[in-house]
């Protein structure tokens, strides 16, 4: 008899168990003085790490060693454990370790996995809150602090005049054509808001950010808030139109119809 | 007989009682559909209100006028009411309307109480989290999600190469002198982080963060994160040195020793 087919319901279970060690990896080393290395190459920008984020990877990847042996794992401090299996979980113990030193609560543990090059699962985790964000195939959640969960989706708005438009942190565009882009796009639109991480993708789910837009990112930093964003309604790709899943250059919109319209606005400059 | 002074206990009592209902005020606004108006002139930048930012205000004027009906007030919403009391209560229901209206949970109530024209109490009250921050007169009490409260100090950090600095939109520094006196320092310190309103100048009051500056602040962006910062070991003027009870341009500092070469390098410019 055939193996049944693992199912997703079962590697949602999982990602909770696997935020539930993460939090409690992480919380005794927030707000206190961390200690801090510096993982930029000499003459690069400030790129920080903690003993938390260290922390929290060996955490999650000790859970998938009970759980899923067999699955391959990318994570952000320890790299890539090869694996036959087409599931990989992709990880970033904390997503905004610049908010996390210096004790904003936007950072958070985004957890996702993908079969082959595609994500179909993702959950990121805020435990100072006690937020947690998650898809499951049908739909996307937010638990709310004190542990109230909702359905989220995203929010209809097809214009960019309309819009509210984010990027983390305008000085990680490159000047020339990413930060052009971006400004003009910004100047469009009705408001622009700096800052968030992973913490202003979940917003967008939850309908109440329509673009983001940003440069530069790692397969950690998004693949786990691809099926967040898609399972509420919206749309996340490369500025090129490709899949998100490898990082670099890329544009998140809750209506799909505006995304399409900023493709066709980038491909034109 | 002669009444006797009233206390700072008694006031804090109070700013305790206002925050309890703003925030029930402003809850069951946050992350809905809210009615936005644009304060801004035309051809000005966006300037949103809301009806939280209102209901919470009309709430905090209820309290006063049932504890301290003698006191003057000067809110953002409902303007001034001069009083022949030395005491006036200065309020912003929603500082940071914008992280407000993007769901984001770094907006904060701001309640502050000035002796003439002198903040003497400061309270900042986050209400979606559970956390609130004041001053006591004696020190600065952060209370956290569930409602544990600490103590909290700014950090040593003498020199500005070592300095975290935030300001809430680089955008908001008028290009010339602003702008290029904020560069300045930023290219000069470790890390810059963007957004925060409030919340950003708690953290400060906190140790996570070394400076802040910013401009166009107005008078109730400000004087209840005086004694915040003050009373936790930090300095905020203008900048020029002068009294930060007036907003205008803000210069925070955790250490006071960085705060002094700050003035003098702005001074220089």
């Amino acid at each position: 008899m055939a193996a049944s087919r693992p199912s997703l319901k079962s590697f949602l279970e999982t990602a909770h168990v696997l935020a539930d060690a993460s939090g409690k990896a992480i919380l005794p080393h927030f707000r206190k003085a961390v200690t801090i290395e510096n993982k930029a190459p000499s003459g690069k920008p400030f790129d920080p790490v903690t003993t938390a984020d260290k922390a929290a990877e060996r955490a999650i990847r000790k859970g998938l060693a009970a759980r899923h042996p067999d699955h391959g794992i990318f994570g952000e401090e320890y790299g890539r454990e090869h694996s036959a299996s087409p599931y990989t979980w992709v990880i970033d113990p904390i997503d905004g370790t610049k908010a996390f030193i210096t004790g904003t609560p936007l950072w958070g543990t985004l957890i996702g996995l993908q079969r082959d090059d595609r994500a179909i699962l993702g959950l990121m985790d805020q435990p100072f809150t006690g937020e947690r964000i998650w898809s499951d195939g049908n739909g996307t959640t937010w638990r709310l602090p004190g542990g109230k969960a909702k359905r989220i989706k995203t929010r209809t708005c097809p214009r960019l005049e309309d819009a509210i438009i984010g990027t983390t942190n305008p000085d990680l565009l490159a000047p020339g054509f990413e930060r052009d882009t971006f400004d003009a796009m910004k100047s469009k639109a009705r408001m622009a808001r700096f800052g968030g991480d992973c913490y202003a993708y979940c917003l967008l789910a939850a309908g109440h950010i329509d673009i983001i837009a940003e440069c530069g990112l790692k397969p950690y930093d998004i693949v786990a808030l691809i099926p967040i964003i898609e399972a509420a309604g919206g749309r996340v790709t490369a500025w090129d139109g490709g899949p998100a899943e490898a990082g670099g250059r890329i544009l998140a919109a809750g209506d799909p119809h505006l995304h399409e319209k900023l493709l066709a606005f980038i491909a034109k400059r």
